[in-house]
């Protein structure tokens, strides 16, 4: 979808936490940054090189990449002459701000000038087929959450980088605008119209090596009333052939939806292996993978034991102790 | 969304099937037809008052509705003298078609010289929120199928109808284009972004009086890989009390889904359940709707006592003996 290497443009970021795109970045696809562009104010740093646009063209980087955020996803106005600049100088700009790139008149301008692409990643820029629920070669992979932000894309994106490590061929498909702009291409499925939204994921994840897994970023849950359509589109153009369950056990209620407890883990395992079934009858429950950054360690572990034992399958917090045994368990 | 009464337009309809949105309108909603409008070389006839754009005006008319289908979904050229001379004289138009009336240049400058609305039912008009899953007071009916296209809205319209002569207060909630063009109103959910499908089935659905029942619209199946998700979002933000099952016994494979058999009504029922009942504890399954347009009339009532008997509730073709005993399920 969009090219690298990259700049990341870090602005004027009032901590490390408005640069946590930017983070996202660097940490999972270091070999795709050229540097770091930051105003005078920033207060955010990656320990990365500096670079100045003109030195980031000379590094042969083709993307800026908006790594900051702003309050309401704004595209802020101190930010223009920097992204003016990038693009004169010959570079396309990519963002997953709410507010989008080709809105702003004088960026839209600037673009078509210099004959460069602005990527709003948050919206689709592909005409998706409705799905056809035919099957395809090569394995898939796809993590479900008890509820939405519990680790679905940190567990994929773990995976993925494990199962390279260990030599075997894989590759994350994002489907919202973090992934996306980590990956550099991917499906922005909660603005996808309702009609495509599996057919966006079957495009998504096409045939491939038999030997090849895709791993699927999670959206939702199938237990969240808002987003539950979104998950249900997921697993149904996914095919996958392994669910990976997510769960932060700390959560009390979902996310958004005050009143609506977790489900149990047990809960999630059925009904979502139920679902999978109806497109892949020999989907499997391989593992389950927890976000325990709330706990500390001798809970964490005891936590992870308890779960293990109870549901009969590997249970890992990837973050803590590595995504190994998840991988291991797609065997 | 669009004023009665109606002006129903069949065009140059070659037969009676492409008058079908035509022949909806005027067997649920009589009461809102003034007259049709058939061009010379129309063959389609309801059988009600011819009336002519002055006529019609003259008759209180506010809204020519398209009643007619043609190939491909197309505005024809041959229509727009009438469509023209409906907006001048001071009608607003309504259609279901796939291309949009906005779209033809001719229909929008002269909507905007005259001061009409050209209603595409197709496309969402409204900014859908976000579901939140509060409980709403009221009950709502949910009709749920084994497959696409079995008689979920000739379901929920025929409950509608016979809770309305039993007493009961009731409204029909339609979420496709023949169903909105039906009522006037509703919620095009094929085509609404995937974050707001079950946002815009709740707004759809507000609060209402403790014995008011709405009959909601069911799209897609649970079980159709291809449409899923819009289902989950429909029973996710509508919240049902009851579910209907709905089913075509002759039909092998899903519609569009070579390979995939229909499910069976026991799997459909302890699915669907499953997923009312993350947001509705207390929904029940009450009855079965079953479409025997293709079986003789032995053979019919001998398939719904043996599901009757099978399932342990009413099973019922509510075009063969009316929907009463699906309402009486209700209680």
């Amino acid at each position: 979808m969009f090219e690298a290497p990259y700049l990341l443009f870090l602005g004027d970021a009032p901590d490390g936490l408005a640069a946590k795109m930017a983070q996202g970045i660097h940490d999972w696809r270091p070999e795709a940054v050229a540097g770091q562009l930051r105003m005078e104010s920033c207060k955010a740093d990656l320990g990365i090189k500096d670079l100045t646009i003109k030195e980031a063209i000379d590094a042969g980087v083709k993307t800026l990449v908006i790594g900051v955020v702003n309050r309401g996803g704004l595209i802020s106005e101190a930010w223009k002459p920097y992204l003016l600049e990038a693009l004169e100088a010959g570079m396309d700009i990519a963002s997953g701000l709410h507010n989008l790139l080709r809105d702003e008149a004088d960026l839209a301008e600037a673009a078509a000038k210099y004959g460069r692409t602005l990527h709003d990643v948050r919206v689709p820029s592909v005409k998706y087929p409705v799905a056809n629920g035919q099957k395809r070669t090569g394995k898939r992979c796809l993590a479900v959450g008890t509820d939405c932000s519990v680790g679905k894309m940190y567990t994929a994106l773990a995976m993925d980088r494990e199962m390279k490590k260990q030599g075997g061929k894989s590759t994350f498909r994002p489907t919202g605008q973090t992934g996306i702009l980590i990956e550099g291409n991917g499906v922005p499925l909660d603005a996808v119209v309702a009609d495509f939204m599996a057919g966006a994921i079957e495009w998504l994840t096409p045939d491939n090596d038999a030997d090849h897994w895709d791993f699927i970023e999670g959206q939702g849950s199938i237990f969240h009333a808002s987003y539950s359509g979104v998950t249900m589109a997921l697993i149904h153009g996914g095919q996958p052939d392994a669910l990976i369950l997510c769960h932060e056990p700390t959560r009390e209620f979902m996310r958004g939806l005050p009143g609506y407890k977790l489900p149990a883990l047990e809960d999630l395992r059925d009904l979502a292996l139920r679902i999978a079934q109806v497109v892949n009858p020999a989907c499997k429950v391989a593992a389950v993978s927890v976000n325990t950054q709330h706990m500390e360690e001798a809970d964490a572990l005891a936590y992870l034991a308890e779960v293990e034992k109870k549901m009969g399958i590997p249970a890992v917090d990837p973050f803590r102790q590595g995504a190994a045994r998840l991988v291991e368990a797609l065997a």
